[in-house]
């Protein structure tokens, strides 16, 4: 058990929301060998660094479709 | 259908869905000064390369909420 947590790259449950306007790139790593958990990892604008966001809340859920939504009303 | 001179990665719509199990990588990328527009560039496992997903398709809306599903069955 600690072995594959020691692979994955989030640790804990992460953010529940990340201001979109901040996101330069959201990656989604699908569970693996290397780590049994969706993670989903935020690399913020202006060299903010890297945050981990929770796959199971809303925001994470609804990103993709969310942000499609607000590019064809811009 | 990766886009190496302009400054979008993706050219045209890029493919509607990929079998999920070949998806080491979901990459979303938001509009930004650099490319106007919404682009999702998927890492395909066995170092298969990158391809540009149409981000209006629903596999790719849905892509988050689903592995989460999936992930929360197994």
């Amino acid at each position: 058990q600690l072995d594959s947590r020691g692979r994955c790259k989030c640790q804990g449950a992460g953010a529940k929301a990340i201001r979109p306007n901040r996101i330069e790139r959201l990656e989604v790593l699908p569970p693996s060998l290397a780590c049994p958990n969706l993670e989903i990892i935020v690399t913020l604008k202006d060299n903010g660094g890297q945050k981990c966001l929770d796959p199971n809340s809303s925001f994470s859920k609804n990103y993709i479709k969310r942000a499609i939504k607000k590019r064809s009303t811009q």
